[in-house]
């Protein structure tokens, strides 16, 4: 079974209320390190056999209309994953 | 600026309804390479500088302690991005 990664991210320039809560909150428990944090979604789509052109192809499509939103959010990879 | 990133996923014996409703969406699409989708999270954390061994090991440590949540999500991977 092969394994094809997307990875959304809000686009830079949108508020991520989640991301500035996780950011806000990470000082209290001791994580001082981190400057800022944006959250972003990751999906795994599984094929029947290896990964095709084709099906990375139809992979970042559905990427693009389906699981993203273009005013708010970048697809910011589309890859078949190492299995 | 260095930005690490952490993802994490539902665990594999974990119902993923979101992904779910992606899997059965996308044949109505016109996706029918897909025999399975489940949605996780993704986040970019910021560091100061270049990432250290210290913010990597930080980054793991804030993934599995506030990040995720062990009862049903795996942290499956935790890397310095490149720049």
């Amino acid at each position: 079974m092969g394994r094809i990664i997307v990875e959304v991210m809000p686009k830079p320039e949108i508020l991520d209320p989640q991301g500035k809560a996780i950011a806000g909150a990470l000082p209290h428990q001791g994580f001082t390190e981190f400057t800022d944090v944006r959250q972003g979604k990751r999906f795994e789509l599984a094929v029947d056999g290896a990964v095709t052109e084709e099906a990375l192809a139809a992979a970042r499509r559905a990427a693009e209309n389906m699981l993203s939103n273009p005013v708010i959010e970048d697809v910011v990879g589309v890859y078949a994953e190492d299995q």
